[in-house]
């Protein structure tokens, strides 16, 4: 039977498609359950107790639709930030915020520049509005502002992703290269400054919130999905310039915000003690993925987020050969997806469980290639 | 300070705007506490116990993303609905998948039919992607087909909404018309067919499915916001032929359900017999609105939806007069927002304890009038 047959020519041409395999399509293809689900960067510390506490409580107004404006939650963040609620934008995860952003500035044909391997659900939306992806290569394993800076002025991109600290490399920049970068960007090219793993970044990694927010051109994004451990809550937020994020009003899904996970992030951002302490097993658990990377001869790159990535050393069918190896064997990790970045694995923190189902996994695999 | 100064120019262009101004927002412009939210069909009468108590052990593993596949729901949307899974699609509440459908056909320009007064959201969508909205009156309240068809047919629109049971009117057509009217339209005119309310409308009110879902030029929405009662919980799902179904994978935000929304998707649709309850007390609500109605001297127009649209009989400013001095009184209501529509006023169903607020409020509103 043939799809309807007057779609726009842009969603016809486009491919169906999903930008990571879920763990679940995992087990549901290869029928072996989950030990450890360290793969997509999800925190399995999990959130604060008082969330959790709070989620019960909420569920009791489920029936209710979510404030469209997002009042109390822009006001919290705001506090938290030390800005204005104006300066932050509210949305279903980064990822949708990242369709919004390519929305509002992408027609076909747009060139927009991004690091080559770099996150590909921003690339998914420039591709689903018709833009043109232009790319820069990663220098010694870190996104490069001179090569993507270069790339913006030869197409005269009015868009441009980095993401700090990196995923799927975990490195970073440091908040002086990051704010000369921004400073140094044609004002008609847009920067989406994806800082999605911040709170696990050292000291010095994030500019200050004011060093860049009277700058039109620059929009970070943050996410409780990381190191407040509630990516299946779908809580992502921006923060600009006023009159920039007051686009978002445009053309968002105004009520497309649950009541439970506003709540949640309320409750998440309150405790910040908590936060403290899954930091510190975040940065521990980091630590012992190295340990196991190099105890089986491969190197573990510096990571600023709540993941290390591993160079294997190889090639990319080594790495996707263990990726598989250990999939097999219930645990499920990732790995970057364009050369030379997958030489390498991509092992996300957890709790020792994971960790031990891990180090027991891998040199298992690697007898057997 | 001026916005980044290269969004597109149909971003550009478009107004910062909330479709509807939702009550906390009410609630803090007017400083009055709600004894009553019965303003935007939410179903006070809540989701099934059954749903809160999955909510409190899904909030265990929301630090998990959600299956971007949303395999199990559709799996059982499918089993519930007598279709295949492929029949399936599922998004963060209605309002979500209108949006996508509306890229799926509309480029800048592009005439899109709704009726004249119709659902807003829908318009926005419209709006936001440049479309241009054309409109049919409604006849006697009630959506007209045949000046939906005229209008498409004149304008050669590829898109048409039809909302069965209607909003904001509560009205309906019956399933033999609503069928007739889907297989009258030319095939390059895509028809959307939202049947939000359809829980609680009349048997003969919905098409079998069977009977529609190998047009490729039909999309039907419906949601767990209205009798499920879990607006707060955002889960919407579009019903269509597979290749046209297909089409949301290539656009839609993949990672974009929660956790929790999804597994008390699946309790509800589990507790049909709960459901039937509501659905009880939904008809006995509507029942007593009419009653409240009649008692003050206005005619309530007959409901297939969980709300009452009631004709106060004169125009838009008496109507609005009502509105507010409910509002004062912090009984939330709404209306229809153009004429003739606009000499009602609407009234979700809900607890005694609303119906109560509702019936002792109106006439004090009446008596200031």
């Amino acid at each position: 039977m043939p799809a309807f047959s007057r779609f726009t020519p842009l969603v016809a041409s486009l491919p169906s498609t999903v930008p990571f395999v879920g763990p679940e399509a995992i087990e549901r293809q290869t029928g072996i359950a989950l030990k450890a689900r360290i793969g997509a960067n999800e925190n399995g510390f999990g959130p604060a107790p008082s969330v959790i506490e709070t989620i019960g409580r909420a569920a009791l107004e489920t029936w209710k639709y979510a404030d469209p404006e997002n009042f109390e939650l822009k006001q919290a963040l705001a506090a938290h930030l030390g800005c204005k609620a104006e300066n932050v934008a509210v949305g279903e995860g980064v990822d949708s915020l990242l369709g919004l952003i390519v929305r509002m500035v992408v027609d076909p044909g747009t060139p927009v520049v991004n690091s080559f391997g770099g996150y590909p659900t921003f690339n998914y939306h420039v591709a689903g509005f018709g833009g043109r992806l232009v790319t820069a290569p990663y220098e010694d394993d870190r996104e490069n502002p001179a090569a993507l800076l270069d790339a913006i002025r030869r197409e005269n991109a009015p868009l441009v992703y980095f993401a700090n600290p990196d995923n799927p490399m975990g490195s970073w920049r440091s908040a002086a290269e990051v704010e000369a970068f921004a400073r140094a960007l044609p004002e008609t090219t847009l920067l989406v400054l994806d800082e999605a793993y911040i709170e696990t970044a050292p000291e010095g990694t994030a500019p200050a919130i004011a060093s860049l927010i009277d700058l039109p051109n620059v929009i970070r994004t943050r996410t409780f999905s990381k190191a407040y451990g509630l990516a299946g809550a779908r809580i992502g937020y921006a923060i600009g310039a006023p009159e920039t994020i007051k686009a978002f009003d445009k053309i968002r899904n105004h009520f497309g915000m649950t009541r439970i996970s506003i709540a949640a992030a309320l409750a998440a951002l309150e405790d910040q003690a908590y936060l403290a302490t899954v930091i510190d097993n975040i940065r521990a658990s980091r630590e012992r993925i190295g340990t196991i990377a190099r105890a089986n001869g491969f190197q573990p790159l510096p990571s600023a987020t709540n993941f290390v990535t591993i160079d294997c050393g190889r090639d990319g069918d080594y790495a996707r050969a263990i990726v598989n190896g250990l999939g097999a064997r219930g645990v499920f990790i990732r790995m970057p997806g364009v050369a030379p970045l997958n030489r390498c694995i991509r092992v996300s923190a957890g709790p020792d469980a994971d960790m031990a189902a891990f180090e027991e996994a891998l040199p298992e695999v690697l007898k057997t290639l």
